[in-house]
């Protein structure tokens, strides 16, 4: 069977997203999306002695709590992928190592939780699994911790900067049911424009969202008015106005129904999270915990999720490396 | 169509491995395999100003390379699977940028070079994907400087230590053609039997190697004497021979036939590397340069390669965790 629709776009005949969770911090659940969660932490550690294993806990609490939801144990499970921003990916590696679940790490940073949906969706599709998971987290302090500066420092933020969500997301998949089904995958390629700021991580990743979504709309010969909701993960306030800007350059507007996740799980100004959220738990815990369950009730019907992921790490910063970034794209549609 | 054959492998139907190509560093170019390999860097910089810079340019010239030797070019390529051990995988996010093939990075440590096969093969097998490649790569200076000491400060190192390769394998998959067939794909569970040497990752992995062949055994009914080589990434002299002896309590002698390409690619003694070899690049450039064209000739028919990896993070270390580790195998037969 030949599944491509075009170099970047395969369809998937048949897998649906039959259960997701989602787990966040204290600070989203001061925010607007606070009702959706399935768990709002008390606090930063959640009675671990370090935010690594904090983060760790989140990943397992969140598939654990996406499978009892449907009767499910991890031994159902054929399939685990899973990753993070940590170095080594130890979240997504310490987190399950307890699961039992045959496990592939995946790492496109921000990009993903919709990543891992993109390679369960396809080894579901291939019948190489009956039921896989798509895992991931991110934790403010541990972002913090490992990408920039010491809590305890204090350093000042600029205004491009985004705050790292603590939330994780876990979806499972299987063929055949669900009520929101998988119906394309756009793969992503790298994006490099040469933004060296590290810390406008919107700015950078736009244009790999923009080529990713330019991808999918030629390839279905489809419009963005397809879709009820077009969600990109992390771009926040500034790297969304860019998106809409370079898409309306090419005469395509996303603009009537398009939002981003990192613009929707706080109160930007209120909170004071400067650009907007980021972190691979904020598309993660936004998907997971609000858009599909929206979708199962049937609120939104069809629904186009693009993870943006910054592929940098501080050593190719400190080199004066530019930014590479990457998009990748789910087609979600309900079940009639 | 149902490819599973058991909870952890599956089988491939009609997927070929049609190229590949291996790059190493000096070391590795005066071992016992030296002849095997496309390129022998002259240098660890090779005209680059930082290891990292070097690294990245070994996996994109692997990558090229085993393309050239085929006719194709990078447009050819559907889907690149790639990751390394650098924080943040920007071994693979730099190295392929430019490449302009749809990404998925993915972070198994040193068992990437495998897991990136699994999942080509998957995606290929699936009609996801006419081409894909599986790409990775290590190199003793970048790792050094990551996980243990700055080189200039000529630590001592443990009988245990194991030297990471300086190297980079790329394998081109294709549907319906290649020499070298993938048959099964046996995908591994995190394993973590408590050990917290990270100067003991031979002695850590070789239960994962353990876990995943005995299931791979198990789940295709099948006996080590079916390959005619059995070959795993990186477990050195001492986690080979724990393997070997893990498998025996269990009934299953592997000794007759089975190698690490960690006690390959140097000569242990001669080159003093203690343990033996280590890193993504150890397997992917003994697979990639060694074995696979050995396949090509005929002189080996029947091969599992099982790529090992701890997924561990200095972090996890400083926090006194345990070492979690995984392997992941592919089954490959010549085409009749």
């Amino acid at each position: 069977m030949n599944n491509k629709l075009g170099k970047q776009t395969v369809k998937i005949n048949d897998v649906g997203i039959i259960s997701s969770a989602a787990i966040v911090g204290e600070k989203e659940g001061e925010g607007p999306l606070a009702d959706s969660f399935d768990i709002v932490l008390p606090d930063n550690e959640w009675n671990e002695k370090t935010w690594e294993k904090t983060e760790s806990k989140m990943q397992r609490e969140a598939v654990k709590l996406s499978l009892t939801k449907i009767g499910l144990t991890t031994e159902n499970v054929d399939r685990i992928f899973s990753g993070d921003l940590l170095n080594q990916c130890i979240g997504a590696a310490f987190g399950l190592r307890d699961l039992d679940i045959p496990y592939y790490g995946i790492y496109g940073a921000c990009s993903t939780m919709v990543e891992g949906i993109s390679l369960a969706a396809q080894v579901v599709d291939g019948g190489f699994a009956d039921i896989a998971a798509a895992v991931t987290s991110s934790h403010f302090c541990t972002a913090e911790r490992q990408y920039r500066n010491p809590l305890e420092y204090g350093g000042q933020r600029t205004p491009s900067a985004q705050w790292t969500v603590t939330g994780a997301g876990s979806a499972i998949l299987k063929k055949g049911e669900g009520d929101v089904k998988v119906t394309h995958i756009t793969a992503g390629k790298i994006v490099d424009m040469g933004v060296k700021d590290a810390n406008n991580m919107g700015g950078a990743m736009a244009p790999a969202a923009y080529s990713t979504l330019k991808a999918h709309f030629k390839e279905l010969n489809i419009s963005p008015s397809e879709y009820d909701l077009i969600v990109t993960g992390d771009l926040g306030k500034i790297g969304a106005e860019i998106l809409v800007e370079l898409l309306q350059k090419d005469g395509i507007d996303i603009s009537p129904n398009y939002k981003d996740c990192g613009c929707m799980i706080y109160n930007i100004e209120e909170q004071d999270v400067h650009a907007g959220a980021s972190g691979c738990g904020c598309i993660g815990s936004v998907l997971c915990g609000h858009l599909l369950p929206l979708m199962r009730k049937k609120e939104i019907k069809r629904l186009l999720a693009v993870g943006t992921g910054a592929l940098l790490s501080p050593t190719s910063t400190l080199q004066g490396e530019t930014v590479p970034t990457i998009a990748h794209a789910v087609s979600l549609k309900t079940r009639e």
